[in-house]
């Protein structure tokens, strides 16, 4: 049920997946929900929300440890790129579409999303770091390229072209070789 | 109405913007709906992709009207910045949530919010050019500009910071200035 959920809010949005929905895509029995979720769609929302951060932070992690320590990077686009084209431009990131539906103040599943979010950059700046870049520029490149994956995400769906992710890559490349090519 | 959808639209998506919703925002009569949208919700999420896509040409021209051709960037991004924080991070960009909720091929409203980032990215190219840049290095930088500052909205959004968003920035201004220095 936390995979669906993860699969129709990357293509739907956050508040456009009911329980329903949820229940039609797993084939789990209805009865299961308030079981798994005592807190209903909410609590599955937010289980998404953790389990996409998770999802992507396994693939960083097998990234760094192969030979290139930008590959981490590559292999934090490369996913969405695959995804983006298999889908005809119909799926982003769902954690990007939990953080652009506003809740109220205080709310467990935008924090989590910001979690997710930390989490890469932690992530990330590491492999940046195992490149030779000084932590602090790697902690900034690292915020820097996950912001720029994920908007060129919505701008790839909304043209239905993968230019524009592509476009960010080899912008976000380019970078990322220049500051780890200086001593 | 259209105005009132746009900023409904930038705080909790476009699919959790009910008629209801904008009604209640706008003061309209329930009665004017669908003497002006025939279409109903889902033409008024189009005209208000649309007019959130004009409202940023509208600066865009403005700044480049300016003294220095980069000040449309800037322009562009302190909108933003000026909504995400008096918002409490609440609010983000509408054309972006349009994107991240997929519709039926061929859908209308998608297909505007993938005109009004191409417009965008024309406006900024030609500011871009203005400031000395080659015209295809200028339209892949527009591109890649709106990618990563949508992206940092996204970000800022879920971490509840305009630090994000002021790292993208950062960079992209120095990435500009970089190449707009060249001969």
């Amino acid at each position: 049920m936390i995979a669906s959920a993860a699969l129709l809010i990357r293509e739907h949005g956050a508040r456009a997946t009911s329980i329903d929905d949820v229940l039609a895509h797993s084939g789990a029995p209805r009865g299961s929900v308030y079981h798994h979720f005592p807190g209903g769609r909410e609590e599955l929302v937010e289980e998404a929300t953790a389990f996409a951060g998770e999802f992507v932070d396994a693939r960083l992690r097998a990234a760094r440890e192969g030979a290139e320590p930008l590959a981490a990077f590559d292999e934090f686009l490369a996913g969405y790129r695959r995804d983006l084209i298999a889908s005809g431009f119909r799926v982003g990131c769902p954690v990007a579409a939990v953080a652009i539906e506003a809740r109220e103040d205080g709310d467990p599943i935008t924090d989590r999303a910001g979690s997710v979010f930390e989490g890469w950059t932690t992530g990330l700046a590491a492999a940046f770091a195992d490149a030779g870049m000084a932590k602090q520029r790697a902690a900034e490149l690292a915020e820097f390229a996950i912001a720029a994956a994920e908007g060129a995400i919505v701008i790839s769906r909304a043209r239905r072209s993968i230019e524009p992710f592509d476009r960010a890559r080899a912008e976000l490349t380019a970078l990322l070789r220049s500051e780890t090519s200086e001593p």
